[in-house]
């Protein structure tokens, strides 16, 4: 193996793959990235995979000799960021270790061989979902956030995606609210319903927003396309240089079209960045994981949020404009203030029926975006 | 109490006494901060103190009754930080909580009452030193980090400052380096000794960077005068509206101008940042607390830097201009690099005489700076 390549977009690519890289292995050969030089096509490839991720993404690269050798992704990756801009040499030689050259710098790093290393065959082509970068990373901050995060919840630690009719749905839930996102895909028109496990999709949305930050430079080259292509087993994702493939969970998701409330009594439409801002603030008392809430009383043109603490109290009132009646209803503030984050509407509808039954969160316009919060019981006593 | 003020100096004044909150109390108090309404002067003063350190800052206030109360800094921070800009309006109720108002919201923080608070005589006035905050900062940056870590170390967990003359010289040293500094200051001219924990010194550094960012915006009043008066048991240090009082160490500190070596047969001139990145890159592979070190070989006009672990090795080489004989010599890579970071000057003065003699690094201007740093012993076998 010999090549060499531009330090600037070796960072580019290192900062994709180690999304990759597994973080509690025991198996060192996990812990590596494996560097492929195809002389033929003129690239590099960087791979990582934890078995449920793989990732890999390509560069250009002038490749003298091609060859294949994992490194220690965390050693591979300080170095790299540390060389100066500029040319960087690689080459194995006898023993097995790498070389790394850069300017008067030069070091030489243990190989692993990558007989062990994952092996992941890649479906492109036909049978794929077409969409944009930035629309799969709102469906992904719109609903990754709401799985379960708890291993022993099973299905509910995953992602739906369900593509059908030119749409690509996205639901998570975690029993205590649920959210589901719509955008419109192009491609194949069956049906296609697959989970995804909630904390690879959040690394995949940490990658798009990678993404999103190295394409203002000089060679802004990258397409705004994605590719989804659903395997038997996986999930195949292609943009640019970048392929991904992601182990899909099995069973059956909740059918979460049917917990969603067909009529709401109580109809409150509310400026969203002033209700962040209130819930923000009256969280700040409540600490997490005991039963402790915040309280939204909704009382004509007006919704006054309060909390109660050992350590004091806090009250704001923020104007609404409501259809329906008063209505006195407890939330944890976390789960009212994590999706307002992922709207982008000025405006959004609060909808009620009673203060035992869950709330309904909305962007004013459109039906794009969904969101059920079950309440907290409010107590008999206290304010 | 009742006062009202803006929330924008609030913040300003938390950042600054915040340093004082001590972190690991079990006494509720000194995880307080005192708020005292003075209606004689039209201000606020925040104090936090934890013991070691006592920080005051007053703000602008419009005091309609004055008083004083402890809340919890964590809470009051909390809060004052997510209000909006603008007018913040306190007052004390008659069971002892504070009522925190801006716009349609409003907070109540339980009290603790002011009399275990701890109280500290600020001197003013005569005998002190004038310095510059820029240079009190240069300072510390340049010496603190060398104190030592290891609270059984006693007197060496403490930074001297030393007043003489119109010379204000800062001394550390942890038992394998020592940074010296020196910068004139104005005032007194009877000589001054005194040790401050090396912690201490570390957040007084703090607040000074705090103080830089916070003086470009419109309202920036500052002076740059810093005063340091010193009394039996603590030293005083006053700065526009803050007033800061350290504990003094007791105990005689090292005397470190006999440490610096007379004599260098070694005289090597190096450009300080592509020393440092050099040594950072040398660092990767080597870990922190084995017997591991990296290499510096100075031969002719050229310094090789190297480093070797069971994962790897590294090599660089950088131009140097030389007096003296050729030298093979092993440092721990930390303590070439953190003295550098505290040196502006481009080029630096490395001083040699033995590889099992210390290093003496300086500027290639002035004595302002020295730094010694004691080398690590070479195995015999290697490279």
């Amino acid at each position: 193996m010999k090549f060499k390549c531009e330090q600037k977009e070796l960072i580019k690519a290192l900062n994709i793959v180690s999304r990759g890289v597994s973080a509690r292995t025991t198996l060192p050969i996990l812990k590596g990235i494996k560097i492929t030089a195809d002389s033929e096509r003129g690239k590099v490839v960087l791979t990582a995979s934890d078995l449920e991720i793989y990732i890999e993404t390509g560069i250009r690269a002038v490749c003298d000799e091609p060859g294949e050798i994992v490194v220690s992704a965390k050693l591979f990756s300080d170095i790299i960021r540390k060389l100066n801009r500029g040319s960087v040499f690689f080459s194995i030689n006898e023993e097995g270790t790498v070389k790394i050259e850069n300017g008067t710098f030069s070091s030489t790093l243990q190989g692993i061989p990558t007989e062990d290393f994952p092996k992941i065959e890649m479906i492109q082509g036909d049978g794929s979902v077409s969409l944009e970068k930035e629309t799969l990373k709102d469906l992904i901050k719109g609903t990754a956030f709401a799985a379960s995060i708890e291993e022993a919840r099973g299905i509910i630690t995953g992602v739906l995606m369900d593509i059908k009719d030119g749409i690509i749905t996205m639901a998570a839930l975690d029993g205590f609210r649920m959210a589901i996102k719509k955008e419109p895909a192009e491609g194949v028109r069956e049906e296609q319903r697959m989970i995804i496990s909630g904390r690879i999709m959040n690394e995949l949305g940490r990658i798009l927003s990678d993404y999103e930050k190295g394409t203002d430079d000089e060679e802004g080259e990258s397409s705004e396309e994605i590719k989804i292509a659903v395997g038997e087993k996986r999930v195949f994702i292609s943009m640019d240089e970048t392929n991904i493939s992601v182990r899909l969970m099995e069973g059956e998701f909740i059918k979460y079209e049917d917990i969603i409330p067909k009529e709401n009594a109580i109809r409150v439409e509310v400026d969203k960045k002033e209700l962040l801002d209130c819930v923000d603030r009256a969280s700040i008392l409540v600490k997490e994981g005991k039963n402790s809430f915040i309280k939204f009383k909704i009382e004509g043109n007006e919704l006054v949020i309060t909390s109660r603490a050992d350590e004091g109290t806090t009250r704001e009132s923020v104007v609404i404009s409501k259809e329906g009646e008063d209505i006195e209803i407890g939330f944890n503030g976390r789960f009212i203030g994590e999706p307002l984050k992922g709207i982008d509407d000025e405006k959004i509808l609060m909808l009620f029926n009673k203060s035992v039954s869950p709330c309904l969160i909305r962007p004013l316009k459109g039906d794009s975006y969904e969101y059920l919060v079950l309440p907290v019981r409010l107590q008999t006593t206290g304010e």
